[in-house]
């Protein structure tokens, strides 16, 4: 098990990575105060890696209080939110009531906004279920749930106690969740370590056929950049934003088809394409660069080719983005492969991009 | 115009306290970004206020997005939260598009919580309309929504940029809920300033005639006192519980009677008596103590005599309260006139004090 120390201005948590982890109650044990937990999870996670961990705690002498919400992106709302804070007001929580959250993303953008508002903050630990939350949602501390006019419009900046990723929960998760998940682990790569790209080129394959060495490694230096990026600005005031990295286009994506129809990772994975494209559109990167990452992409599974919104829904759906400022789209791009920064695109530039080469022809 | 600074670890904002402020647009616009706002008022409100302060707005050239909510603690609802983040969305609002909370303490719970979870945060300013408002909700960043299970159970603690006190605004207010503000402000005598209690005997009459130098001094020292104590304790873990003296009580009033039945203030009031004779019972206070502070709340136009909930009742009802820690319900009491402290209360106590003599016969 290797654990990385996440600093921030007002607490630090420990993000522990390796194997065996569920039977570990002492990782546990520090976040739980009254000996009572709600443990988090939904219907497809639950009846895989619920009672193994249930187990673990009970024999700590914890009581645990199962709360099993409906899965999927579609859930990710105000009235399964609600589930939540039902359960936890009928077992008579309390504020130091640590809640624990076993799943994806969703599970974990869901749980963290529920303890950031359950009576003003209770404490929360992360146990991750996909590569991709392993990677992403669970570190940092962004919290939401999805409006019916936007995704992750209604949220929160909240830190976990504790995050818990444990390979051999990955044993079952689909292959096209998985690509989903390395299409984040790319994320890093592309946007701030140009050595951890040739690292992923060779094994790609390791990753896809689960060899947990080559997993924990990924999710290693991915948590550790998230770490760092997540430490120097807490709030997504300036440097943060790069996580963003093919999100704006993800976004639009996503709602574009509706969401759920893509999954976040593939959406993610062709919008950081065309977020390559269009840095070779202003002249930061080189044709053999695009193909690069378009062949990184496709190495791991991910589609390469987004959808035909139109322009015009492209530009709506993308004027939602929590980045707009003073009306304005601001994207992240890249300088080089390994290194991003945050600007606007000339009109032309995104006409070019939203009906050229990378999207789907009719 | 006075100007408190509330300092805190991460933040600091004024409370403006005056005349005439409405008119002032200085006081927000060092607050307002890319000369737009949404601006939260409710069906009672914003008839009487909402024109002039837009008019400010507009004519130092902000574009004014209006959202008028219904009126009352009833609708202190995840659905009508749910109405400002349909207009926020509706009307492209940004991260950093400031909302401005026009009304009492519901509208500035509401409000402040929906700047808390848009986007993870936007930008607040409070303009609070009523007594209580002005001495209490609007200062300290205490947000909040009711669930069916608990008031105030879901909610951030979160910090506007500014707070505007205008004493102009009482002059609509009923003299009910007139008396339910003063509840609070005698409530900041009896848990820190001896001294303040004897002022308020003196002046009690005037403050209910509305003498705006009277009302102003009140807020101004019950401002300046939840300013000191939140700066010491802003997420509520020690001395700031002291602030919600004759609550642990008054919280059971107003759910054991239905939300809305009693005005907060008025069961704070009670709850504040409740507190006070639990202290004799104990003895800190003297008897003569107890009858000052009946009468100073009789003064106010307060009620004293608490509703017979029944004692099973009053128990279970406190045991939701927020201050329980490991299944013990702890109450603020007085050691003195003037000093308060948290403690739980023996059972036999509880039997007392609510079968005695300041609870409703039969």
């Amino acid at each position: 098990m290797i654990t990385l120390d996440l600093a921030l201005p007002d607490t630090r948590y420990p993000i522990h990575i390796g194997q065996q982890l569920l039977d570990k109650a002492d990782l546990l044990l520090p976040h739980i105060r009254h000996r009572k937990v709600a443990l988090i999870s939904n219907t497809s996670v639950a009846p895989l890696y619920l009672a193994p961990l249930r187990q673990t705690l009970e024999r700590a002498g914890v009581e645990v209080i199962p709360v099993i919400l409906p899965d999927g992106e579609d859930f990710k709302t105000w009235e399964t939110l609600n589930l939540i804070f039902d359960a936890l007001l009928q077992h008579r929580c309390e504020r130091n009531t640590t809640l624990i959250a076993l799943g994806g993303g969703v599970i974990g953008d869901m749980v963290g906004f529920a303890a950031a508002c359950y009576q003003r903050g209770a404490p929360f630990i992360q146990i991750p279920t996909t590569l991709l939350a392993q990677v992403d949602s669970s570190v940092g501390g962004k919290t939401a749930i999805n409006h019916p006019l936007g995704k992750n419009m209604i949220g929160a900046f909240y830190q976990p106690r504790a995050v818990i990723a444990d390979m051999d929960l990955l044993d079952t998760l689909p292959a096209r969740e998985l690509s989903a998940g390395l299409a984040e682990v790319i994320k890093y790569g592309l946007l701030g370590n140009a050595e951890f790209i040739g690292w992923l080129e060779q094994h790609i394959a390791a990753l896809r056929n689960k060899d947990k060495t080559a997993l924990a490694h990924a999710v290693q230096t991915s948590c550790a950049m998230k770490a760092d990026i997540v430490s120097q600005d807490e709030k997504e005031q300036g440097v943060r934003a790069l996580l963003n990295l093919g999100h704006t286009f993800g976004h639009a994506i996503e709602a574009g088809l509706g969401f759920g129809t893509w999954l976040h990772g593939e959406a993610v994975g062709a919008g950081m394409l065309l977020a390559a494209e269009a840095s070779r559109l202003i002249g930061n990167l080189t044709e053999s660069d695009v193909q690069r990452v378009r062949h990184l992409l496709e190495l791991a599974g991910l589609p390469t080719i987004s959808p035909d919104l139109g322009v015009e829904t492209w530009l709506e759906l993308m004027s939602h983005d929590k980045k707009v400022s003073g009306g304005e789209i601001r994207f992240v791009l890249l300088q080089s492969l390994g290194q991003a920064y945050v600007a606007p695109l000339p009109q032309q530039i995104l006409h070019e991009l939203f009906t050229g080469r990378f999207i789907e022809k009719a």
